[in-house]
């Protein structure tokens, strides 16, 4: 693996904090990650998520390549998603954020009480 | 460690996620905890951060119990912010953030080429 960068400007960091903090990006990724690959599954599990903004997200996620799109010559046709690598490596930094979402910022969590010892 | 939620929708990483995205935020938290402790070089090593802005940032952490401040009382006062247990902890998801961008995002790297053989 590359070295982290340690510069907290690098442009490569600086894209990526953006690109997880942009609107729904962390969830659906997350959602893909856990295995939803339809879009349906996708604009079902996503509560307040429209398709036309899910439609707009996977399509930035294909131009960033972290999402391949796959139309599945059914009756009728299926169009599925699905991660890349570099996607997947992705939904796992968004799993370390998660644990720590879960750890710190969860009811009954918090800095006062974080509950480091919660078994896995 | 708690476990990850697996849940997109988790409110708690629905927050982490907008914490991370915030404009500056990744930067100022990284440089943190890459060991830079006092306002000046916060400011010095953030270029375009405006002294108005990484105030209001570091009010937030200090309110989401990510930073402490403290005040050194030389000649003249000297303030320094460090990381919390919780802020540290964050700062390693944002390690792992940083080694994903300059493994996939990188100039060089990318979908096509991320070089995941260099050694760290």
């Amino acid at each position: 693996m590359p070295r982290p960068s340690g510069d907290p400007f690098s442009p490569a960091f600086h894209h990526a904090t953006d690109l997880v903090g942009k609107r729904w990006t962390g969830a659906i990724l997350f959602s893909l990650f856990h295995g939803r690959t339809r879009f349906s599954e996708l604009t079902a599990t996503v509560p307040g998520l429209s398709g036309r903004l899910l439609s707009e997200r996977l399509k930035e996620f294909e131009a960033e390549g972290l999402v391949t799109r796959t139309v599945v010559p059914d009756t009728p046709v299926r169009i599925t998603y699905h991660l890349t690598e570099k996607g997947r490596a992705l939904g796992g930094v968004l799993r370390h954020l998660d644990v720590w979402a879960q750890t710190w910022l969860a009811p009954g969590q918090g800095a006062a009480n974080p509950a480091p010892d919660v078994g896995e």
